[in-house]
């Protein structure tokens, strides 16, 4: 039944629109089928590519007359396989990449399609001497549609905060075939539900965004990079909430517990640790400066020097040369990297409230090494936002197979209810897409699940759009 | 029928909870079947009095049950008809009044339950050394569940937004009986659908909000006051931008026209126009400092002495002393009245984007005056939000009754159109309640009122939260 009514779906396409935006041609689909750390597979017998928000209108229109759910698919950098197709077959790949152009770049805002890449985006601010200030380590292939729909983080969330509130207006085509134009991004616009907001965050399950109006800021004119060694988590904050009570031009705050600093500068060849002295945890601090403003390094300096004198910092040093600031970015960019080199390990991406983080960071990591002997616990990540990069790796020698198959699903359970214990979130960034459904349906609210059931069943009742990720409906009850 | 079910209702409601939560005293529930403003009117033959969340969520479920419409209401401020029940008395009152803590004031946010009256509010902020930024003339009676679900603006949506952007989390009763816990503000969480963005501005139509968690700001150590006299919007705007440029601390910018502020002059005793010179435009603009910050009136002083150097200021002065800035801020708030004082006059509470606002307020007040000889049109507001309140005064010597019944409707049908042609709003503050449903239906995109629609039929599908306020569903089949 779906293979027909796919079928008859291409069929219309191209009566419709030639053979320019869809091919069922497996060689070209293939790529697309898998998620990039290889997690996920699906299957699609077609892959639409409209090239602007009128051809997804039509694709749309299409897939509702066909009954054909729809996966929208950007630079395919989902987490948690987001963006890969069911592997029942039931569902066609709908690719926004060709949706690319850069409609426009003003003081203080861009429209950009869904389809540009980041980096892109970054390029045209910087050519107009702004900045769009989100960024993350995929953004040479990750999309604006992708990035918008996931409500996407990174490390600059500090101080101007995630992908949501970014978004000043978005365009997208609805469930029923319809172009929500809100791109026009108005200060006070009382005309009910914020429509906008419900997109960013929605994984494409209630609209298929075609382009956003972004926020831009001051393009950065100088940085100062430091490093610091402090006792534990609590100094950490405590300093940071010193710092954000003096400036707001502190943009990145990383916290690194040591012996994962040390497997990042055992991996890295010719790394060495920013700090001489041993210090159980220790911190890599931005502060930036733009155009006019005065220069970084000497209110950072000042900075860490009030927080040596208030007990907080035991050491710190900054960064003598962008070469060198290059360098601790480095050794923090490679702590993943580095922990996945020595064997096994599971990572969680959650949060807990800001104030309790310190405490979540060093009891749940306890906790976990003594809930499963021989596990090392680490966690690090965004102190400011309570986002904790949670990672457990496996016993030394442990068979990896079977530890992934076995042991990891338990240990992420463990943190998962951990968290929720402490009132966090088992989704900080990455959104739940089809590998945390289950643990969203297990934990989650009831209330909150019922509202999320109920405003994807009113905005998509014949569950089109990427069915599957996110939350459940219950099956479609027949094919056209 | 709905009598049945209301008795009913009202006869469990006693059962759960004794007389305390309900009342069928007509002259108890007769304040609160009547707009402030006298135009609207319901009945309601009961009103309930929760006094917490888990009551309301009683009151919600009996309601339910008995398939009883409910219309949350707070201080009863609303301008738009949003808080008045039914004129067929098929809903009952839910009054959150009793709902009236503050249940937490910590540095930088504060938790208010849905009663809690705004001024309330701003005191125990201030008596913590804090403020919360968003003020507004109904402010020692409209109430934060009311300011909340309405998307209240003021006059300081300029720096720090409306309450879409103070608003951290949410406590809320679903229309199924559930408590949304949202009050956690996690800076990150992608566990779906923002369902605290959803609640903001949605009138009661998706939930009934019982708390929130709001965002406070450093108190005001000082203020400076300015009043300036300028040849045009545009060079208003442009004023605007070059302040904004050089600092973040300019709070309100209204814009008024000579003749609107002669009208104010004359109607308040003892007033006086703050310039000597005749500007056919006039500023009202104040800048802030935070304790420790240096002193708003130099800061303020200079940026004016730019703006005649920029030749966009003809003249401009300072408040002396605080009691002459309350005097500037009294004009600027009796232009209403003033205007009223002369004869009938329809207001308008709209927004254009902010670029155009300049053009808009003169291009559309002459449209006004042409299309409709003998009236007087009037743009004022803030220049920064894209807010112009847009008066019609009717001519001289109109019947009010004859010309509010007849004239006005056409005139706001007018003014509404030109705002949809300029990619405007129809309620920039207000809402849409019962005022202007007939309007958005008219002038609101298909696409966005497919949307609101589809979302209160999948989180309200018996359409019992604030019914006929917003967005209109297919009257409810039956009762039962």
């Amino acid at each position: 039944m779906t293979t027909d009514a796919i079928a008859a779906m291409v069929a219309d396409a191209r009566a419709a629109f030639g053979d320019r935006i869809v091919t069922t041609d497996a060689d070209r689909i293939a790529p697309w089928l898998t998620d990039w750390r290889g997690r996920y597979h699906g299957i699609s017998a077609a892959l639409f590519e409209p090239a602007d928000a009128a051809e997804v209108a039509g694709v749309v229109a299409l897939a509702g007359r066909h009954g054909v759910a729809l996966v929208p698919q950007g630079g395919n950098t989902s987490m948690v396989g987001g963006a890969t197709p069911p592997a029942d077959g039931s569902a066609v790949l709908l690719s926004l990449r060709r949706l690319n152009r850069i409609r426009q770049v003003s003081d203080g805002q861009a429209v950009a399609e869904a389809g540009v890449i980041l980096q892109h985006l970054h390029e045209a601010a910087a050519a107009a001497g702004q900045r769009f200030p989100l960024t993350l380590g995929a953004r040479g292939s990750a999309t604006i549609g992708g990035l918008v729909s996931t409500n996407a983080g990174g490390t600059q969330v500090l101080r101007w905060g995630n992908m949501r509130r970014l978004v000043l207006g978005i365009e997208a085509v609805l469930p029923d075939g319809t172009v929500h134009g809100g791109l026009a991004a108005l200060p006070k616009d009382n005309r009910g539900y914020d429509l906008t907001q419900l997109l960013v965050g929605a994984e494409g399950t209630l609209g298929i965004v075609t382009a956003a109006t972004l926020r831009l800021v001051p393009a950065i004119a100088e940085r100062a990079v430091a490093w610091a060694g402090i006792a534990d988590p609590q100094a950490g904050l405590d300093l940071l909430r010193r710092m954000q009570a003096a400036t707001d031009r502190i943009e990145s705050f990383e916290i690194i517990p040591a012996d994962t600093l040390a497997l990042a500068v055992a991996h890295l060849p010719g790394a060495r640790a920013p700090l001489s002295g041993q210090y159980p945890w220790q911190l890599l601090i931005e502060a930036v400066a733009a155009p006019g403003e005065l220069p970084p390094a000497p209110l950072l300096e000042e900075l860490l020097a009030d927080g040596v004198e208030a007990g907080l910092v035991a050491d710190a040093v900054l960064a003598s040369s962008e070469a060198q600031a290059e360098a601790f970015w480095t050794l923090r960019d490679s702590l993943s990297a580095a922990e996945k080199s020595t064997g096994p390990a599971v990572q969680h991406d959650i949060s807990v409230p800001v104030d309790t983080m310190p405490r979540f960071m060093v009891e749940a990591a306890a906790a976990a090494e003594a809930r499963f002997p021989r596990t090392h616990a680490t966690a690090f990540g965004h102190l400011g936002d309570g986002n904790v990069h949670f990672h457990v790796r496996a016993p030394v020698g442990a068979d990896p197979a079977r530890w992934y198959a076995e042991d990891a699903p338990v240990i992420t359970r463990f943190v998962h209810d951990a968290v929720t214990a402490a009132g966090g979130s088992i989704s900080a960034e990455h959104g739940i897409g089809q590998m945390k459904r289950g643990e969203l349906e297990r934990l989650g609210p009831p209330a909150r699940l019922a509202a999320l059931r109920g405003i994807k069943s009113g905005l998509d009742p014949l569950n089109l759009f990427n069915p599957g990720k996110l939350v459940s409906l219950a099956p479609r009850s027949a094919n056209p």
